[in-house]
């Protein structure tokens, strides 16, 4: 099976299926684009927590617990900055704020997202490549009923509890797809949009300049697999959020949302009730065990992602 | 006894004698300006050595053993940062690193030196002021026989190995006395050059635009501690550094870069053969024990310094 995946991703749960890809896949045949709308800014450093998620998880030093983080990791540099009048409220590990120390200097010497992400994962052996949607500055903000707020002031400060009347991705209006992701919208054989929140995950990568009509006129097979499973997000507020804004969550509303961005969407066993419903939006629905808990379940779905990815299937 | 006393130091040397200060006088009455032509760039982040140690030593949080870093700090994110492919030659502790983002978050934000100083010390509990010798950007390098180096590539990379031809105050011309720097020349009733290197730590202050002729015209005491003890350097290279630029080293050679600039100089008891040939140079030689090994040391100097600074002295 020749040409490159190209697997669109948020945070843990997208990393969860990018790592089975990555078990099945040989290295060079794997683009995984990530979601940076939730990078901010802490202590004067550039966080990119999803695209370290992803690094994390593909380099073996995710913390299995969270998801997040670096594994083992301490917080002495953390209670210092406490100590010095620093909000504390993001949690960051020392060996997590090595890479924000490493980055930070790299952009400001003038590397692009691309390459200093480039240069992180080389130094952490990975091989796979891991590429910001955009080198561009897009960043998530949301209208709640505490008024606006950014990314991760709502999704850590406030634990997600605000409701949500809007979302917006300030920027990406403006946002070119970085390169790799440019490259790989026009020499991806198929297309897998990971199991990562809608609106918070894969939105911002289908709002920068260009990239949703690119993904409605691919030719490949394009797969997605629903981050909702009977009604219920596996992590995240992404239930939540499809209430604020007026929606009942299940994966059926999911793959409402993918119409005309989706050849194939892979709904779990739980939701098979929906799948009649799935199939008459236009795209092919597929039943599976699409819960990720042990290594195992993550090799099994990402192998099925790759079958529904071939030119045969 | 009324008044501020104006201490003048480097970082290892002269944190003692300030620690004996700062054990003797109310916290108001003391301001020690400190060097930071020392400053400089590490991964991005805002390194000031000779503040940090003055800083640390007055919180009661130095690293006895070295004289710098913080007591019993751990150095995880350096070896992260290492992995990560940067250079990892200057040792940077957690809890040290802490403060360098802080401080460099607060330049960044448009804080000046001084001002991001100031809250660092209230965050650490310091009550004495610890200020910049200025503002503005000076740096010291080196003419080498290995040609030309930043001071912390001399000092530290290279452990002071290189022979020095000429050291050079980078932007000393053009810096202006911090705020409290000028107003304690206005002010301060005593000046005190601590036990400092004369080349790398004292002179970058005097070479501060203004400042060596506002010292030569300081009508009050002015009372320098030798750092040259029997021909040696307490600590660090200021002996080699004498021979390397064509002199003997001695308490005398010491005291002949003061002519002009102090009243009063206080030599160690092995250097008591030196004493009338100070006071030669127009100042009194005063013979002390200068060695500060222990707390008791430390206090026992300041004593001696602070009474010498009376009016009656």
């Amino acid at each position: 099976m020749a040409g490159e995946l190209l697997a669109l991703a948020g945070g843990v749960g997208g990393a969860k299926l990018v790592w089975g890809l990555s078990q099945v896949l040989p290295p060079e045949q794997l683009v995984v684009v990530v979601n940076t709308a939730d990078d901010e800014e802490f202590h004067g450093l550039q966080v990119s927590p999803d695209l370290d998620t992803v690094m994390y998880t593909l380099a073996g030093l995710a913390n299995p617990e969270t998801g997040w983080g670096i594994t083992g990791d301490t917080t002495t540099v953390l209670s210092a900055l406490e100590r010095l009048g620093a909000p504390a409220w993001f949690k960051l590990g020392d060996r997590d704020l090595a890479t924000h120390i490493r980055r930070t200097e790299l952009l400001r010497k003038g590397g692009t997202l691309s390459a200093v992400t480039a240069e992180l994962c080389r130094a952490l052996g990975v091989k796979q490549r891991i590429v910001p949607m955009t080198d561009n500055r897009v960043r998530t903000s949301l209208l709640t009923d505490q008024g606006v707020m950014a990314f991760q002031e709502y999704f850590v400060k406030h634990r997600c509890q605000p409701r949500v009347r809007d979302i917006m991705y300030e920027g990406a209006d403006w946002a070119s797809p970085s390169p790799a992701f440019e490259q790989a919208l026009q020499e991806a054989r198929a297309v897998v949009y990971c199991p990562s929140n809608p609106f918070l995950s894969l939105d911002p990568i289908l709002e920068v300049l260009g990239v949703r009509r690119r993904l409605q006129q691919f030719s490949g097979p394009r797969i997605a697999v629903s981050p909702i499973v009977g009604g219920e997000a596996v992590k995240g507020p992404a239930a939540k959020l499809f209430k604020e804004l007026g929606q009942e969550p299940s994966a059926l509303a999911v793959a409402r949302r993918m119409v005309g961005l989706c050849s194939v969407f892979v709904l779990d066993t739980v939701d098979q009730s929906l799948a009649q419903e799935v199939d008459a939006l236009g795209m092919r629905a597929v039943v599976a065990d699409t819960m990720m808990n042990t290594p195992e379940d993550k090799v099994r779905l990402a192998k099925q992602v790759c079958g529904l990815a071939s030119p045969d299937a």
